[in-house]
């Protein structure tokens, strides 16, 4: 007798984002999986990356979202490789459907991979896709107490980004707070404090990110 | 042959939703159920409308979170009934849990129950709760192109606040462009313009939800 056992989605997802792993360590590709709230600034960050890495790194961008194709029109803008990945409703991303995405690209000719995931701190913390970084973005026009009541994706994370940190005063976000609840369940995070909208230290997760690619001899 | 088919969960927690509907209107009790993404500003809405609603109505509120009771002490500090429902993980509350905390409020003593739903912009929206009024609410600061993005929860609810409006210049927030795709939708929604920090525009909230009362002869 021989059974297959599937215990769940998760499984088969888990063979799958190693599947991923494999195919892009062989085509030297570094996959990138930005997570955070519905307007948390994913696409705004992964734009200012790219503004200043493209001219040292070929990116590609799979921008998810349940509907619509609003981000991937503003990357596409940038004479970035993008590709809509429209979930149709699904609160995350499966680690098939970057598979099958990645595909459409020429991989020996890109470095980066950025994957904007669906706008939610729950689900897509829930899934690999393979990636080789978790960045986890949290604003703070959200609030301080973010990491103690959705703890899932800042244990996951290696690092998390406090976004719109000029705006830090009007909605009294202690930063200090967020640290060090982060860094309870996840010591070994790295954290940046920016803003994309003034840039504001936006060049430390660049160098870091830089930093991350030679090690990979880029 | 008596076979009972499910159509998976959403069946089965529909007739929990109706179960609860009838409960609560045998009791005469008006349930709300309050939706949006993470830091939205859900409980300070509900704590504005707290406020300015109890010394008519006697009010419960079910907390929902991932983990934690943080929204809850602070329910709790305003001499309110309180239930904190923890999800353990899970992106959404369901009908079921629902019923299960509606036990621990005497009924037959409450005019008012809100339901703080988790912090997400897809999931809560797919699971009816058998609530009187389903309240849609987004910030400025989350960016207006949020429901072209996340359209289900718009389409579904009856009001739609638009949050933290004093700080719609900071970021370039446009409130007719979320007025219009929301409308697109769903052309029967009440739309409400709110700051809950200067409390602009709170009190014409009140007054919708004190009507929708007045109509249960409360």
């Amino acid at each position: 007798m021989n059974i297959k056992v599937v215990t769940q989605i998760l499984e088969w997802n888990e063979d799958c984002s190693n599947n991923i792993k494999e195919i892009l360590k062989r085509k030297n590709v570094y996959l990138i999986n930005v997570m955070g709230s519905p307007g948390t600034g994913k696409t705004s960050l992964i734009i200012e990356l790219i503004k200043k890495l493209k001219d040292k790194y070929n990116i590609a961008v799979i921008e998810g979202d349940i509907a619509g194709q609003i981000d991937a029109v503003k990357i596409d803008a940038l004479g970035i490789a993008v590709v809509q990945l429209n979930t149709k409703g699904a609160c995350h991303i499966e680690a098939m459907s970057i598979k099958n995405v990645i595909e459409y690209f020429d991989l020996d000719e890109i470095d980066i991979v950025f994957i904007e995931n669906i706008g939610n701190l729950v689900c897509p913390a829930e899934f690999e896709l393979g990636e080789d970084l978790k960045i986890a973005i949290l604003s703070t026009t959200e609030g301080d107490d973010k990491v103690e009541k959705y703890p899932l994706l800042f244990s996951k994370a290696d690092s998390l980004i406090i976004n719109k940190y000029d705006m830090k005063e009007y909605f009294n976000f202690d930063d200090k707070r967020v640290e060090e609840n982060t860094k309870l369940i996840n010591p070994a995070i790295d954290i940046f404090r920016i803003s994309t909208r003034t840039d504001e230290g936006v060049i430390s997760l660049v160098n870091y990110i830089d930093e991350k690619l030679k090690i990979l001899n880029k």
